[in-house]
């Protein structure tokens, strides 16, 4: 197993531990011109690494780590005193430090687009924008200031996308789609497919064509290999600052809330409208025309087919039922063989150790 | 939230309602030189917009609709009457207007080769149909008249492709795989990829080559990346005239009928039958070598774990079975409790109001 | 019916039966000329057609069969002694005969680029390598020897391929990933994406940077559409041997042992553990930071959400149990109309005859 995690650590440019508590504003008590020349998790962090101890849930792991430098709280750095990077909020710190140190990616990208690309005449592009290797931006599309496409990525006629976004590697946004600001699109990820709608004559189906777009609200994030479908009529909508995990689907005509988290391999049917702050668990689904109180928790692998009115409720199951409602009969299920028993004795009251069914 | 809903209208260029009448062989009596500019859904739809009466589920949208022109069946007219277009059907009319004034893609394809497309001088191209930016054909493909091959698509050695089809962006079509002609296949789907077959030996595994083919007759779509393997031998075939949602995995060697609707996230394992006329549910699946009846409805979530042999059955429930046998013990499931307050009274007969477990 | 199983057969070009034995090393008492023509499963193929006898689940097809020649085990070999080429392991040597008679792919790859391919200066391909259409290799990856790129994938910078592998048509290898050799990576899918990983402040989320790696080993494959993230911190593993189908999601920092089997639309979230020769059945998912022991079956569709520590354990439904304690509450739910009345007749012990609930 140790061989397992040998890859458990990011290595990075040394940086001096006095410049990493200056960019975050945090106190460090120990040697300034100390390197750190990784990152890590507890358990696996070296004492040339950087790590952070984000919550009590960790508290083990914090005990036990070989860690060089750890950002911690103020309440909780005595533990480790002598290498204790103090900071008041250590998760936003340690992104920080990442987006800081770590990534340095947008240095590398090129604005313009690659010689392999092909760019409509009639397209309006940023000039600090750029586009991939074999990426292609059809007639009348709009990309903002500092947004990057990425390799392979198809750009439909007539598409605009805001200013700071990213387009993943092959993903596909067909015509007429529009993307806010600092949204980013995983790889792969197709949004804009006409939804699945057709027109029934005696067993035949044809297409219903499907003319409306998909609007993406500003700060969105929708992981990779998802598809977002346009609405027959309209718009399907993202609103801002929600975040899509990957695979997963969104129907035609779908209207989403802001700050709304949906996990992997979610399914959301058409027509379906999600209130603000909902979150979704893992492979969960919702039923078409279904409306979703804001605040809703979907649990992991829920299927919705009941509208829900109450704000901040919390539903599991299949069909989906109030959680409470749904553990109890989860219990009770797999206490059934006691209740057989129970009635046995009833109907056999001479007879307390007969266990034949 | 009336924001929410300003994108809710479809704008088109102004045309006249006596046009529209025309086109879809309705009547209209109001002003023949009357404009509308866009189409909507009944309840987003203005006095300048086009919308439809579908049916009587959408009887209180229709009270309330603003919309200045509505596509409606004889029977329903006298409600509104003068804004009524009528028609016999108003949702083939509907269909229909949408092709004809808000639809003009097709006309704005180029034929040909797009300059970066990369086209084997093997590969046999109608000269009407069209390859698409960075789009590649390779040796011995076939690709029928009006076909249309999107960017990024990748067509492989020795396929065929029929007329009239639509290849979407970045698709993959593999080595051999045969579509008919009026064939739409998804942005990003993928056709032909070996199954998931190995041989085991000693826990090791090794690839089962996979030499069938996917044949993919007339009249189907399949939605955005979707998955659809070629079988070990012979072919994995998708009947005439069937649907495909988005992010559907279809098995090697499959065999599905006529006329099938399958909607998003649903997964057919390897070697399964499915009659003509089935419909799948949203995230619905198949186990391995089953075989479904022609005319079986399976509810969404369903999970099929034996062969249903009776036609028109409908199944629900993981695993799947007959929907009232399944809602039945889903009730019963959540009345438990009913039934141990019931054993309780039974056991202590003098205590009725004793509520602990 | 007849007709839906016309394409049940793959044609090859025409090998004299005695070469066929010899390169299996098996035993073939009849004419050595003999020619065939085509594979199929045996109730497809007829007297010019190869099939093989895998084992007794197929011992009626082998009663009906017109295959001309059948691959067969030396103990099973007299039910159809003229036509068996007699062999130790059939289902191997059918493979091995697949692999030499009838895919002849590999010999007509070209090595080195395409010419519309985008490869970085400063990328190191081995001159054995070749890359498809339009593919693009980023500044400073790796090729091995004999590796095939297809049209359209994209290799990202530092991304580091062994030998002897395939990656498929429009797949993602982002910045930095690992690939072992003799590794495939299906059409479409994405290795390296970002993990689903924010840091939330008043419900506001913003990403956390995702700075580890996927490091995938020798002898994997992978199917088509998948997505398998980036670990934030050190990197998701895939194990040696491990077979994964399509559209599987994997999540940051998971750790997969070797051997495992994973078949399509599992979803594996983020943190997890699955040790060596797991097996999970199609749809099943897995919660965030559970470990699953070594040997467990997950059965199709289950939802493990708490840890497995017993190696060998096989789990069912959602939430997942030990499969008997499952299936012996799923048919005690099935028969709870039964418990109903057992507990009526006690009630009211006179009158047998009531039915009403």
């Amino acid at each position: 197993m140790a061989d397992r995690h040998r890859a458990k650590r990011t290595p990075m440019a040394a940086v001096r531990v006095a410049d990493i508590a200056a960019a975050v504003h945090g106190t460090w008590r120990g040697d300034p011109e100390r390197l750190v020349t990784g990152v890590a998790a507890l358990p696996e962090a070296g004492p040339d690494d950087l790590s952070y101890y984000a919550d009590s849930r960790f508290q083990k792991e914090l005990s036990n780590t070989t860690a060089g430098v750890i950002i911690i709280a103020p309440a909780d750095a005595s533990q480790i005193h002598d290498r204790a990077l103090v900071v008041e909020n250590p998760r936003s710190a340690f992104q920080h430090i990442l987006a800081l140190f770590v990534i340095s990616r947008n240095d590398e990208i090129p604005t313009g687009g690659h010689p392999s690309a092909s760019v409509s005449e009639t397209a309006t592009l940023d000039p600090t924008c750029s586009v991939g290797a074999h990426a292609s931006v059809a007639d009348g599309a709009a990309i903002g200031a500092r947004t990057r496409i990425a390799a392979g990525a198809r750009i439909g006629r007539n598409a605009s996308i805001g200013v700071d976004c990213r387009i993943g590697e092959n993903a596909v946004l067909l015509d007429g789609v529009e993307i806010g600001d600092r949204v980013t699109i995983g790889p792969g990820t197709v949004i804009g497919a006409p939804g699945f709608g057709f027109v029934e004559n005696d067993g035949e189906r044809t297409r219903m064509p499907h003319v409306g777009t998909v609007v993406i609200e500003d700060d969105v994030e929708v992981g990779a290999n998802c598809t977002i479908d346009r609405a027959q009529l309209g718009a399907t909508r993202i609103g801002r600052g929600t975040k899509i995990d990957a695979l997963v689907h969104v129907g035609h005509g779908v209207d989403i809330g802001e700050r709304v988290v949906i996990t992997a391999q979610c399914g959301i049917s058409g027509s379906v409208t999600i209130g603000d702050g909902v979150r979704m668990g893992g492979q969960s689904g919702i039923a078409d025309h279904i409306d979703i109180a804001p605040g809703t928790l979907i649990a992991a692998r829920a299927a919705v087919m009941k509208s829900i009115r109450q704000p901040g409720t919390t539903v599991a199951g299949s069909p989906a039922r109030p959680i409470t409602e749904q553990r109890r009969a989860e219990a009770r299920l797999y206490h059934l063989d006691d209740l057989v028993k129970r009635i046995r004795r009833l109907e056999n009251p001479a007879s307390d150790t007969n266990d034949s069914p």
